[in-house]
């Protein structure tokens, strides 16, 4: 065993974990951290660290790449630009969404979401599913077949036409996860109630932008977010409700969790820093740009999201990056025109700033220490779905996705972002840290200036269970 | 740098962290961890730990050693008995408490404390303050002084006569903490009315030890629980709530981290494995055994506690080991005489129990998971008290206080224990692990058999700020 | 004026009000109260009261007469049996209900009410309306024409697959309550979780009446509750929840209310004096008696629903009467076999015992005041359902309802009931107190012995809007 | 019996009760309500009331008359004063306070009173008692005995250092009242929190009026009353809690009824229509005029008490009237001097004008009924203190105490009050309403322009028990 030789070693970094902050070098072989100490042997490439803190590479647990959409809605990201635009904001490993349409079989969604990422990603990659269609052969065959073959997470949708269940195929599906150890994710929006406020504000001629927000009040939110928790506690499962918004839901989890119920909560940037008004205070169609699911609220939420962050009652942070040009047809203009906002594609961009933003106000701005930015952003989002400790964090055995960090004000501007979006709903914020150096088992994906990493270089991730809780 | 010599290799350990668990060797020298990774070179020492779980040795941020009482009483562990007891169940670090007396100093408190402590642990300790005489002086000069001096911690009394502070005194302190970066720990149960009670009870000539019980019902608790949290609240500092033992209590807590408040709290085993019942069903004072304060509550409280743990409610789970003989005229029999419940010195043993019973009923009952019982018994109690990262973690840099597992079954008895109580509460208990090694700065202290470590090598270790929350 | 000349005059009554009590004679004259005072001149007839309380005369705003149900099921009381039923009771009001059947209109419901009542009652009457249907004609103007006509209240089901409507239809029946100054009813169980338990203990072969317990939960009633009030706040516009059962939908309210939401709540005696046992310890068919939805609860939940009408989160106190035989082949045996519970007709008689279990338990049992009771039974349901203050109270110009009280032990027998089922829940169950004459309009209807009130003297009763809350 | 001769008949009154609203002719003879009807015989004396509402007299049960105070600080009303300033504003009856100072006995408190009041009022009046020392002497004999005599009630403070009891005391205080059957009304402030949060402000030069407010935030509210519901519960005995003034004790309030706890609060005008800003915005001396404890809150707190209102949390509506002149040296300027806040007599003005801006504001205003007006401003404070139903309604056998309401414009005017305050926080404030007529026992004390109730006509009330809740 030759113990002494490192296909590189990263020296005297800061390291951070969930748990701990260490000055040590990092030696890697194989794409794996095989040892942790000071004053480690030479590696065949070397990287100073001295100084720098460098975290796990973030597992962006919610994000949207190429999901086929209804015409002539396209989402602006496939596999390679999202995947570039995740290394260059410090992701590693992406999770999105193999949707099965209505009266598809998810079998086939999974065999097209494999056609459309193979090849093409510079950093590792899973899979979600998303259920639209839990017929019994979904629940009893495929579904079972799938999370047996590392498709361990689902995501299910209580509003959108083409992708809500009812409740009773809520239970079905939560069901499955709990037979058969998956993790559920919910979306949680009441979807008659949008419906009829929509129609309300159409009739009303209120449909600019702006309105989004006016259709979705935080009521809605809040009345799924009890049922998805009321659902699960009669199945006896756990759940991870998505992108939590403000302080209604968070109330209603709150609950949960003092009545000993394992529910799990996500939120997102665009609930930190974003709020309605940045869907417009007039009818401008420029709020388009910030429209998606649910709508940022108002400002007294943001302090709500920062203590849930703070305290715990958050487990995941993530992006939500579905990735929709504002000035494209097929984007947020749909087929050319500024239209009433039921019609503009819902959803923002967020994979590359997702780290920075939380790094710089929430590390740097002194909300919450660096290994809960660890915890929040790596660490926990791969024990929610099963790819802890391969991925998440900085230890022996764990592949070397890892970010060091350069702490130096940066302007965040669309045009150096890498994704294929036109803009980003945080253009001229100034931050004060941005990845200097991006490694996917150890290669260097994002070099501070360029992504480097190679297109088709990452790797399909078969996931296991979640591992947030203890065995049962 | 001659990287390859250890003092000692810990070989093949599936070492625990707050945050990860990972199979590795463990190299060390000069007391610390240097080294992680596996096929590390070979130690002066080695230790095979192929199969077993290797935990950081707990930090026991709740027990009382020594501790001058009021004749007859006296406490059964000095520094000696006390920290082989702790080495012997895998603890590492005990942070016992310099008690000033009404019309001391806290320095004096202090100076005395070293004096009972030097030469006798096996261990490293910390100290805690006790203030129980906040004088301007004491405010201005003393406790400052001693914070930072390493004293960065004290507790602050709601009742107990000899100790308690009202509420004008405990602002005063509280503010002390703030301006200068240390935490308070409170003891919340409402003097007046445990008073009020007890004369009660005693005019009614109920005095057998399961009164105690009834002299401290929860709501005496709860109501000092939410005082307490107000004045941190009025001071705007963070604080830690001991002892936490059910339902109405964690309510307040909740709603304080709710509302965005830095309120920390700790449970102790005897909230999860004892009820009041053990005070007596009849007025046996065999109930002595297990007065202790605040008392087990009803067996519906358990849960509660449980899921506060797993949940992320308690940041620290502690002994609160306050060792009292049961068949002794200066322990639970005063003067030698069965007495009234009042007179009965308070307190239950649990040091060496402390980590065993949680790792048997909370690990491998399913209950937390591995890294969720370090960070209640290791890492968050070395957070809370500024000894981290040099205490409660696996970390490169890290001291190497160590705890070997051997998960077979074990059974809880007086007899095999190490400190001086003639008994424990948890007699006969059957448990599924206990420590088979402990190692103190790489050093084994207790070898599964009996404690080897040397009275005396234990440091006292002076304490920075709490790392809990972000600095500010 | 000949002031002088009452057709009746009860003599010495110690009368109660939702405010009040005081001696006092009730001048009686057209079937109304016209003077209050002590010494009231001679009337045409005369009672004696002396001693005795005299309430107004119950307001049962929830029973089920003659409703048509698909076969075989039918409902064992009509408006003849069913009022006389209510006399004996105490009650001189019913408010049931004219259901639209899906695809029926609604006008055609109230027709068909009207045949099935007119000439039948014995005491007077009004309706609510089921909303099963609402179609843009219903909601348009079938709904608001109706209101207008004096129907101003209507129930809406969130389970129940012939009834039910879906989160949009709820809105939009909201919205007409809100345009047009009418009350909503909500029946509040969630109808998928219902459905996916039912099946889960059908296909495990637990079909015994007990298990309908087993498929209703408490928290399928606490989240529909907590729908219901979130439909309602998007509205804005007060509701009514009917027969709420226990702790977790009481919570929901109790939230409400803490949130300055109009949201009203009934409850019923079953959630007092039953529990899920009565559903059966084992498989029994006799549990199919206590068959009503939502099910009552663990015996804790009965003070949980005392607190609530006590502490005024109760409105009303309603019977929920829905009269099905248990021997029968019309009724709980349909087609007459034991049949799964799904099968069972949902629903117990209570309209004659309503009255002597609040007034014997709660008033005499100490639980509430008099006053309280008054409120509960008579005032509230008459100023929910626009009654008041023809009915409800005892009032100048108030109808002359009113019931005079014999507090004596009062065994209850099916036997000695007058509704058309074949069992009471509460057969054998020792009371306080019974009515000793029941008067409607100033005329004896049950005089202690016998109801003799004249079939078809009862008259019906159009609705004005709620006065519960001040007109806005 | 010569019923037919009333010493006066108010002839077509809208005469409304807690309960009812409803036409009436109301008959009185010997000064009390001996008929209610329409058309009644002819009265000595006529007054037409037709269109008018008529409600009962308010019954004022927190209000400051003549107490004495340490100089040089002296009550501006004394029984004259006050009682014609509340006839003018509607109130028939007020309840002061008895106050005993420290070392002196209750009974000593309560002659001295009597020779206060003896004599001077217009209007009816009955003593609370403060209970500054409760002496083994006065909890043993004074208080029961006086108890016995009709001083039912008494008030416990939490906070001023010569009235307030600690938490043993206020148990043995509750104890008495348990088992006499008296009702505790508890001002709820954390004095130590006061004491020291006023200490830090007067060593910055922050000794402004408006202060006042930053040294009473609604925590030391929340805390103390958190504080008094825990107190009552361990002793199992209701209590009220006097001048709630905002949202955190609201939430305290409710989690009390919601657990089953019989704790009623009150409130008062200055927390609907003041703000903290009242007590100035800049240095001004002027705020002094709102100096009241607890202060009033920020404008977001007026919704939480307004709900309150009509939601049934609040029991009572009181004015706390506590009057000191602004420009006076035995007022708010002590021996003549603007002094730092801690000494500025705390209390405001608002006996005569409690009921009309309730009246205005409420009632008109559409934010409670006429009932729920009725029943907050007189009958609810007679059953809190055992005056109902002599005192609070309009029934039979009822005192005729009324106030017949002229519903047109009113400005409020100091110069037009009757109170020796030289002013009023209200100046210039627009109301829809004020008392047309003000009759105590039969006879006008208030005729719409001036008092015309003789000084002396006034008797002192003996009180029983409270009956707000059954008797148990």
């Amino acid at each position: 065993m030759s113990n002494a030789t490192f296909d590189l070693v990263i020296r005297q970094a800061r390291a951070a974990t969930a748990s701990d902050v260490f000055e040590t070098d990092i030696g890697i072989r194989g794409g794996r951290i095989v040892q942790l100490g000071q004053g480690l042997a030479q590696g065949q490439a070397e990287i100073d660290a001295r100084g720098r803190t460098v975290t796990p590479g973030g597992v962006d647990a919610h994000c949207h790449l190429d999901q086929p959409m209804e015409a002539p809605a396209r989402m602006a990201d496939d596999f390679r630009t999202g995947t570039r635009s995740a290394a260059a904001g410090g992701t590693t490993t992406v999770i999105p969404f193999a949707a099965q349409a209505k009266g598809e079989s998810l079998r086939a969604a999974v065999v097209d979401y494999h056609a459309r990422s193979e090849g093409r990603a510079v950093i590792d990659y899973a899979f979600h599913l998303i259920v639209s269609d839990p017929t019994p052969e979904v629940l009893a065959t495929e579904l079972p077949a799938l999370i047996g073959e590392g498709y361990t997470s689902f995501k299910v949708y209580m509003t959108y036409d083409d992708l809500k269940l009812d409740d009773g195929q809520i239970l079905d599906v939560l069901d499955v996860a709990r037979t058969h150890g998956a993790l559920a994710m919910l979306h949680a929006e009441n979807a008659d109630c949008i419906e009829w406020l929509t129609r309300r504000l159409e009739a009303a001629g209120r449909t600019a932008p702006r309105f989004h927000a006016h259709a979705r009040p935080m009521l809605v939110e809040r009345e799924a977010t009890h049922r998805a928790i009321a659902l699960s506690q009669l199945v006896d499962v756990p759940i991870l409700i998505v992108h939590v918004s403000g302080k209604e839901a968070v109330e209603q989890i709150r609950w949960a969790r003092a009545h000993g119920l394992p529910v799990f909560a996500e939120t997102c940037p665009q609930y930190l820093f974003l709020t309605a008004e940045d869907l417009g205070i007039d009818d401008s169609y420029h709020g388009a740009k910030c429209i998606c699911s649910p709508p940022p609220r108002g400002k007294e939420n943001q302090q709500v999201i920062w203590d849930g962050l703070a305290d715990g009652l958050f487990t995941v942070f993530s992006s939500d990056h579905a990735p929709f040009k504002f000035d494209a047809p097929e984007g947020k203009k749909p087929g050319g025109a500024e239209v009433p906002f039921r019609h503009i594609p819902n959803g923002i961009p967020g994979l590359e700033t997702r780290l920075p933003l939380l790094y710089s106000e929430g590390v740097l701005g002194g909300r919450i220490t660096l290994q809960k930015f660890v915890e929040l952003t790596a660490t926990n989002p791969a024990k929610a779905y099963g790819l802890h400790p391969r991925k998440g964090t900085i230890a022996i055995g764990s592949d070397a996705d890892l970010v060091i960090w350069d702490e130096h004000e940066h302007v965040v501007r669309n045009a150096a972002l890498h994704h294929a979006v036109d803009y980003t709903p945080y253009e001229g914020m100034v931050l004060q840290a941005w990845p200097a150096l991006t490694l996917s088992r150890g290669e260097v994906v994002w070099d501070g200036r360029q992504v480097v990493g190679r297109e088709g270089r990452g790797r399909f991730l078969p996931c296991g269970q979640p591992t947030l809780l203890p065995k049962r």
